[in-house]
């Protein structure tokens, strides 16, 4: 079983009809939901307003993989919390980052880059193409499906060269978007993936739902933890002899 | 002429006999006078006890590439000139991150991982093996050189893959560490180099200094910076038409 | 059950007298029944003598990992045989390249490069650093394990960066080479392992058992295929309708 | 100076009138034109039809770029001299393969992959998006520039990851591709840049006169070569001392 905690800022959610209409329950719920269409997969949900916004030590622990969708809130995720996340990324948890956790606190600080991009809502389609046909974040899809109404990202897309690049938007103004890429921090595996603004009913999608699904089950890494302190090796643990040697410190 | 400014913490130097008996004027002067004999290098210095750390937005927009060595003080570097140097490097500023730099904060930051490793102060030799013997970093130097005495430090280093690995070091004591690695962030060109323990006289020697002084050339990148907000491009700029379609949001 | 083929060229195992006293059946067969302790790994062996040398389209039909064993006879292998090779790992067959398959045809095919090293046989001892703890192949091992003799090959090693490093090795001579390594060629897994001349006993070593059960489940990708022909799209199919424009050729 | 020398295999020049019409001195003279216009760059044409296809090796001693253009002819190309040139890459040359050249023999042979896409020939509109502002290759380029008649390349592009990308097109029919990329193989940088069909006059566009002219510079790499054979370190070379144990063959 993989553990998906998702977490969402539920800000629009709660103050914009348009929103609410789409997503009634919050954008989390309808995202946990779709993924637990995977027998494999066990959520729990946890927003922006819940305390240590639903994400305590005990949670994390308990946690696979994060989903993380945030736009308007970031900057009132408290910096305790995020430097929680960080480390249980680093010790293996899994993170997907959404649309506009480009620029949330987490994923700015594991990429180390600005993470800024055009962008443009008009509601145009979207098409996406499947750049790694092999890749198992890709597996069950057509070579190119199409949204029909999106917010519009295009390039240039802050970011450091993706490790494995798999999917690229094209938009109805004529931009392009490296709309699925992954990295990887520490044993913690991280994929961000662009579609899914508020206002369109993008995460009700079976092949957004798909990728969702595919990716949880990449980014669960259930291997040694790297080791996250420094670690002090005596002399006598070196595994080969040292001479010490008449120098300043070490007459 | 390229612009360097050498930042230290200058703290071991003021405090430690051992240290000031080998730099006498801090560790950031030598560091200098290395890199001034190249004469198209222009140097300054910088350190933790001048105002602003001695790195104002004034020096840093007259920066080219920030060489920075510190160990013990991480913590006292104000996180506003971290933010400062973030910038900058994501303009085009590069960064040489000096030994125990692996643990600072601006170093860190832009990595993105916990920088961890296991080391052993005991003053054994270091044989340092070039990786890549056509990178411009390892121009005019021996495929492998020693370092008499210098602190271990091995694997596991937990970073990125680096873009491009230059040097694997091999300690007295079998440990092995990636000793010259390279990544980019925005337009800012980073290189970590794991020599410099403060007591040891590492930053007089000649293949040393040769290393810095490629480094320098190799940071430095005069091109176009990358925009670090994000751009709205709106409807009528877009370069192909949009239909808008009656969407709730767009009817 | 994953099923790998193991294939050695079967030369030093039949002439040389200490080869045949550490490997009696060959060194392929002592391969296979390491892997074979894996109860979710199925093994078949073929060699170089044999007709196709073993490896006609029907069994590497039937093949998900490769691992392959050459040294002095790399150009006695069949071109026809390596285009087979090739593009099966094109289409999802994982390779596994052992010690001096370094510089095989199918190797140095994939990667591109002159794959080109130093090396000294001297039958020193070899320390295996682990530099990722978090990577599949690492899984099981301690942070550093040791061969009491072995051929030493060392930096610098011509290849492209790999996507994940995984061991460097230190030999007693001071040297050190990137000893695993993983790349993707299309739907392909490729590892290479540096471990293995074939007057030591190194493929009985545990942990060199472990490492190779390891990389035969991470190689093993059971994903769609990348297509390896061009695609025509006709205009009528494209996604987005397209005004023919009057131009020389489309008047 | 850098010293370019460019290929065209010269046949749709000869046959096609179309393809005359835009080209009459042959496309390999356009590009050729094009590069001129830099001062600091010198160039010479080769092509298919002359002895050795014009390129034996005192050609590409006195080479350090070399741009190449093929399509309907790679077959014809003789593995002698593409032995020849695949050497001086990894000793250091440059190469620049452009539009159907990702099928020419030695583009996949240093790559190692496929190079598969799909593709249509229907003179539609394609956008090109720099994805990377402060490469040294996008100097001096628009954020998007149109050619307004090409044959469509979309994804997926059978590649390994591009250690950068620097260009992803958008086309009229709605397709995507990432039009330049960038490895390196040994000493030796590649690009690849998608534009150039042959009967559309793209080669006298500025924008791509102008990435071609910074693509020469950027593959331009005057650092010491490779070493292309195996090296033989004997014992008493070692930096270190090693102890000769009594095992079977060094008793």
């Amino acid at each position: 079983m993989t553990r998906v905690t998702v977490w969402s800022e539920n800000v629009h959610d709660q103050k914009d009809s348009a929103v609410k209409a789409i997503y009634p329950e919050g954008m989390h719920a309808c995202l946990a939901q779709g993924l637990a269409e995977d027998r494999g997969i066990i959520t729990r949900t946890a927003v922006l307003q819940d305390p240590e916004h639903g994400l305590p030590e005990e949670t994390l622990e308990q946690t696979d993989v994060l989903v993380w969708w945030g736009h308007m809130a970031h900057a009132e995720v408290s910096d305790t919390v995020v430097d929680r996340i960080q480390r249980h990324v680093w010790e293996g948890m899994g993170l997907i980052a959404l649309h506009s956790a480009h620029f949330s606190k987490i994923f700015t600080r594991l990429l180390g880059t600005r993470c800024s991009l055009i962008y443009r809502e008009a509601g145009e389609r979207e098409l996406l193409w499947v750049c790694n046909p092999s890749h198992p974040i890709t597996q069950g899809l057509p070579p190119c499906f199409e949204l029909p109404h999106e917010e519009m990202y295009g390039e240039p897309f802050a970011i450091p060269e993706p490790e494995s690049l798999l999917f690229i938007s094209s938009f109805e103004g004529g931009e392009v978007f490296r709309s699925g890429c992954t990295w990887t921090r520490g044993a913690g595996r991280i994929f961000y993936f662009r579609p899914g603004h508020e206002t369109y009913p993008t995460y009700y999608d079976p092949n957004i739902k798909q990728v969702l699904k595919n990716a949880v089950h990449w980014a669960s890494n259930a291997t040694t933890r790297w080791p996250t302190r420094l670690e002090n090796i005596p002399i006598d643990k070196a595994p080969r002899k040292i001479d010490l040697h008449s120098t300043a410190n070490h007459g």
